[in-house]
């Protein structure tokens, strides 16, 4: 399982029963939050997620339709008992204001809060089964996009053959990894006789409020599943470049070239009542798109 | 028109659907919000508040289940284009927190917002129609109570046999407060002959997070509507006293003492599911009791 469920697909205000930004990426152990914005702790209630799964929690950027629900749902966290770490990876301040909201409440959380900075593009977390990279986006102020990849799986054992070669189990993890076994005669049995090919890994990037930016498309090249904001539509591109956003079309053009499987669009402004349009714009340069809508999970191909 | 709209009647964590507390006054001239939890703005959008009729906010106090909706949706006012002044009335450190949130995003809001720091119990705001005074609550943390009057009604003038006494219209306002009218002939007219008895003032006690005080009496004696915070059953007393929160019956202690009209209940420990045990354990001490509900709105006696 590596899938996303938004949470949360509108930009900065509420309107037509559409949330500010968070999603959720879930592999079989574990779930990623990504971003935060006011109320998604409701939302987490009204579309069925545990809050116990999540360990990790990414912040692209300080504009509070990003993050306004971070400390309601940290808060929520600490009264429900916690204890397990949680890390949170974020820009600097955002520290800060944690920091306050707690003092002025008299407040402590019970379970340990792990902040880690984002400085720098690369790697933040190297996982149980996967990493998280960022890397910068251009916006008004400093954010970031995520690249979420599962780690190599390993190649699947035929136990039925592996034994018919009377391979040991303690063998298995090599096996897993792709190496040949030698018997004891000495005679190589090639992994390829005893082994299937590994699930390919999948990838999912996150690709936060930003203006246009061609220079993206060689950060995420080639992933599975891509999120781009498409605050506008096409007619609206002079208000997207003026508010560093981007519209449906510029969003397919940065999908097209980084050659990604599946376009994910959402952060609509509260301007448009319907999303119709959305899909139609960005599908009509890039096929492989979907709208991001609230509730709704999408695999990763 | 003086009626009280209910937000969000839960206690610290969403749960059943219930929000975090929010609440609106309503005359027929203004709105005044008091508490701002958590996905306030949203809950206004799902009862159609319109926030251009609010011009003041009050802040009891600083755990976020009061305020952690306020920054959002202060942010949403500015981005339709608010103009008009705001008075946010709140403890001191609010200040602090809303600066850092806009200064981190790079923002400012496009309307006036007016500070009011709350540092004793007394007057703090003198309005056309309105007076509001806070007193201080017993809480974990610095907490305040607000009182809402309406002040005194103008005498009602029955112009009919104002005009038979030949009373000039620049003489109303005098009528209004209750004057007599002596004519050129020295004759005095008494004000009961050409005016009916002024509609009564009404007043709105909002006595936030507590614990059980009986001092809180004299300080909202003789109120209309009263809302007393019941965070807890009977049973859970003592739950109640260790987190300064209190219960049912002892809202309604507080209410018999002070002589209110009627008493209202709310913010529910999301520990209970039904609200019905509330309501019942309540009114066994004060009949005059209701539950504080979601999107209803309490005409105040």
């Amino acid at each position: 399982m590596f899938a996303l469920t938004i949470l949360g697909n509108n930009s900065a205000i509420p309107a037509f029963d559409r949330n500010p930004t968070a999603q959720l990426l879930q592999t079989l152990d574990d779930s990623y939050l990504i971003d935060c914005g006011e109320g998604t702790q409701m939302q987490m209630i009204k579309y069925k997620v545990k809050h116990s799964k999540i360990n990790h929690i990414f912040i692209s950027h300080l504009h509070g339709d990003h993050y306004f629900g971070l400390i309601g749902l940290l808060s929520t966290m600490s009264l429900l008992g916690r204890t397990n770490d949680l890390h949170l990876y974020a820009p600097e301040r955002l520290k800060d204001i944690i920091k306050l909201q707690l003092d002025v409440a008299d407040s402590t959380l019970c379970f340990p809060l792990h902040f880690h900075a984002i400085t720098n593009e690369g790697l933040i977390l190297d996982d149980k089964k996967v990493t998280v990279s960022c890397f910068g986006m251009q916006h008004r102020i400093e954010c970031w996009g995520f690249l979420f990849k599962e780690k190599k799986n390993p190649r699947k054992i035929n136990s039925e053959r592996a034994n018919a070669y009377e391979i040991p189990a303690s063998f298995y993890d090599n096996l897993h990894k792709g190496e040949d076994y030698i018997n004891k005669k000495g005679t190589i049995i090639p992994n390829s006789e005893v082994t299937d090919p590994a699930t390919p890994a999948r990838s999912y990037a996150y690709c936060a409020d930003t203006i246009y930016d061609e220079a993206l498309a060689d950060k995420i090249k080639g992933v599975g599943l891509m999120y781009h904001e498409t605050t506008y539509l096409k007619i609206d591109h002079e208000k997207a470049t003026a508010r560093f956003h981007s519209t449906t079309v510029q969003a397919a053009e940065i999908a097209k070239k980084a050659g990604v499987k599946k376009l994910l669009i959402g952060h609509f402004s509260s301007r448009y009542e319907t999303l119709d349009q959305f899909h139609t714009e960005a599908s009509s340069v890039f096929p492989e798109t979907e709208l991001a809508l609230e509730g709704i999970c999408y695999n990763c191909p």
